[in-house]
């Protein structure tokens, strides 16, 4: 599928109550649950993506659109959360979630994009040159991402309770 | 993680809304998109997660709670939804499975279940005999594992439109 923004933008819109849908008011063996050493929970995942909306989405863009000065992107902090979280509750970080989202997407559809400015590009520390497109598209495939991560890693805890079903759940992973 | 009713339902309940926030009003080339030939959309998730509600969870706890006559499940139908579905909306299906998920979960907690009824046994078709308990831990993990599948069905609709950024997207799948 190309990234288009009027269907980019209709996910983006539903990560907050997504997530607020699955998680707000869940019991902490559930949202503060991982996979095990190193790997994050539903809760470090808010996280993530708030420290995104902060950092990374709307600012790359905005280096990408000025086309001056310094086109390369700030590094990501993707261990941000852990600083930034701390003594917060989930349904606090939801609803900034969701706050920081709503703003963001009004800054995205206040600059009316056109598809030349989608071509523009930007300087990724790693890959070097991208577009604006692509950097769209990858923020509404990471939403995506960690909303798959979260029912991946609360699915994981039955690892053993389903018994023999586990064999039917890939989602549980192999041995 | 133990299955327990309490924590377990606290999952059972959040997934109709779950899917709604993520899906109800979206385009039919997000709801429809598949992983390709044989592979399911977010439209066929729906559809089969409401034969499971008819079908499989709460009519096959009822044949354990019995614990008479014939304690053999009757195989679930992994297509049902081809048929059932069909010229029915993606927002029709997300109320019906809420309807009957919000039905399934009020006979469940009407029952009161014990420690000593979650260690009753069925006899599934494949792995022989099952507990409970164990049924009920597979309704939690199966709805997480199809959130997922939705999350990572519509992420792979952009596995071109990113770019270089496929390689920090595990979701999208390797080549």
């Amino acid at each position: 599928m190309k990234f288009e923004l009027v269907a980019g933008q209709a996910v983006l819109e539903r990560t907050p109550s997504t997530l607020r849908a699955l998680l707000a008011g869940l019991a902490p063996a559930w949202s503060l649950a991982t996979e095990g050493d190193g790997t994050w929970s539903a809760y470090d995942v808010v996280g993530h993506l708030i420290h995104g909306e902060r950092t990374d989405w709307i600012p790359r863009a905005e280096i990408i659109l000025a086309q001056a000065g310094e086109r390369r992107f700030t590094p990501f902090d993707r261990e941000a959360q852990f600083r930034e979280s701390a003594g917060r509750s989930l349904d606090e970080l939801l609803d900034q979630f969701a706050t920081l989202r709503a703003a963001n997407l009004d800054t995205l559809a206040g600059w009316r994009l056109t598809d030349e400015q989608l071509a523009l590009t930007g300087v990724h520390p790693v890959f070097g040159e991208v577009t604006l497109g692509q950097l769209l598209a990858t923020w509404v495939a990471h939403d995506l991402g960690h909303v798959a991560q979260v029912a991946r890693v609360m699915a994981r805890q039955y690892r053993d309770a389903v018994g023999p079903w586990r064999a039917y759940l890939p989602i549980l992973g192999a041995d």
